[in-house]
């Protein structure tokens, strides 16, 4: 099953925030046992945002936005999901008396800045917000499952948290593990990561990642990882090529 | 000037590794004066980098990608390039002695895997690597200027640093600063904001960030930014718009 990750907001692209919610959500999704294949990032423009889940939906079988909640004239997720696939807006009861509570509560007054916050997709799956304020959903367009939720990291990682039951899959177990190896060149390395890749017929990814290099030391984290449909046999397939490297690694050594 | 920025590699998507290089790369552009409208991640396939390249010239004036320039099997982001746009790959002389060079040095063999960091799209211009090995390009497709920059985030910093003089705009300055504002909820500060950035017809960006909340004190960082064809332009109308948030601040808070 292929997955895709959505952000919105223009903060990302500028590279004023680093996306660590799509690092986040990529982490959930392998683990959930799904491919991640394509990562988006948009401005906070309607446009843009309707037509990158539209480009979305078409690519994978389940699709995470996170970004463009909020109160705020920028925070537009939801009304841009809605009006892409002419989907009324509506007030969610629930969330408005929630929101409504907190309000009066705080001895402030009910705005339409919060009132939108109330505003859902008819027909959402809400995704309760126990961290902020605006809830998250959940919408099926055609097969693709649509995740829509928070920009702010902790609630977005809370939501996150929350829907990791009802996405798992059950017949795909990742599992990866990794080792550094110091003072082994990655292009000495390459070949033998390649016959190695080869001899296990495709089962098992190996990728080298070059990290600090003091001196002439150069280190390499080598991440290995499979998907299979058992945990068991993922977990086995890593650790056997993960010891093949520990020997290979003294042998190039030599 | 739009800008478009693609991260190449299985391990962003999986949220193994946070994608900082396209927040380094969308502050550098932002900088430099461009619009930067789009963000993508692809994995180390072909097709799909090739295609993202096509789908990202059409959009931006400038592209700028990171990943897939080193010695192993999903390096591949120059033959995916070269292969959409029909380019021949060729060896480049100067990067080939320097690799064999210090291949000798080192008392390593020259092989298939180091010849590959000397292989680039006929007729690029190389930009050198002063920390690691692979060379970056830069391209020219149509009416897009392209950037090759390799993933490992000492060496794309690196040749990022050495293009920004080529690159920066001269007619379009960007500035931004931020302020943080306690005790005062978003959706409070909200009319506020957008009845400022009306007020200013448009030349002024707020945005507002929800930060750590500790009990019932809401912490909002709150940015201002601003683009036109001088920096002091940029400065002015920013700390301006800037001073009105402070005093807006205390107005609330009353």
């Amino acid at each position: 099953m292929k997955a895709c990750i959505l952000t919105i907001g223009n903060e990302i692209l500028k590279g004023k925030t680093v996306n660590t919610n799509a690092a986040e959500i990529g982490r959930m999704l392998s683990f959930s046992g799904y491919d991640v294949i394509r990562g988006l990032v948009v401005p906070d423009v309607k446009e843009e945002i309707g037509q990158a889940f539209r480009s979305l939906i078409v690519k994978c079988d389940i699709v995470v936005s996170s970004g463009g909640l909020g109160p705020t004239f920028d925070d537009i997720t939801m009304a841009s999901f809605a009006e892409e696939f002419n989907i009324p807006m509506v007030v969610n009861a629930g969330i408005y008396e929630v929101i409504k509570t907190r309000t009066i509560k705080r001895g402030l007054e009910m705005t339409k800045e919060r009132e939108k916050m109330a505003l859902v997709p008819q027909d959402s799956i809400i995704i309760k917000n126990e961290v902020g304020t605006a809830p998250g959903i959940e919408y099926k367009i055609e097969s693709a499952r649509i995740f829509i939720l928070p920009g702010v990291p902790a609630e977005m990682r809370s939501m996150l948290k929350s829907i990791e039951d009802r996405i798992k899959l059950n017949d795909s177990f990742y599992y990866e593990d990794s080792i550094v190896i110091v003072g082994v060149y990655e292009a000495s390395l390459a070949p033998f990561i390649t016959e190695l890749m080869k001899r296990y017929g495709g089962r098992v990814y190996i990728k080298s990642h070059p990290t600090i290099k003091e001196g002439n030391e150069s280190s390499l984290e080598v991440e290995v990882s499979v998907k299979s449909d058992s945990i068991k046999t993922s977990k086995k397939l890593v650790n056997d090529v993960l010891k093949e490297i520990k020997d290979l690694e003294l042998k190039i050594k030599k």
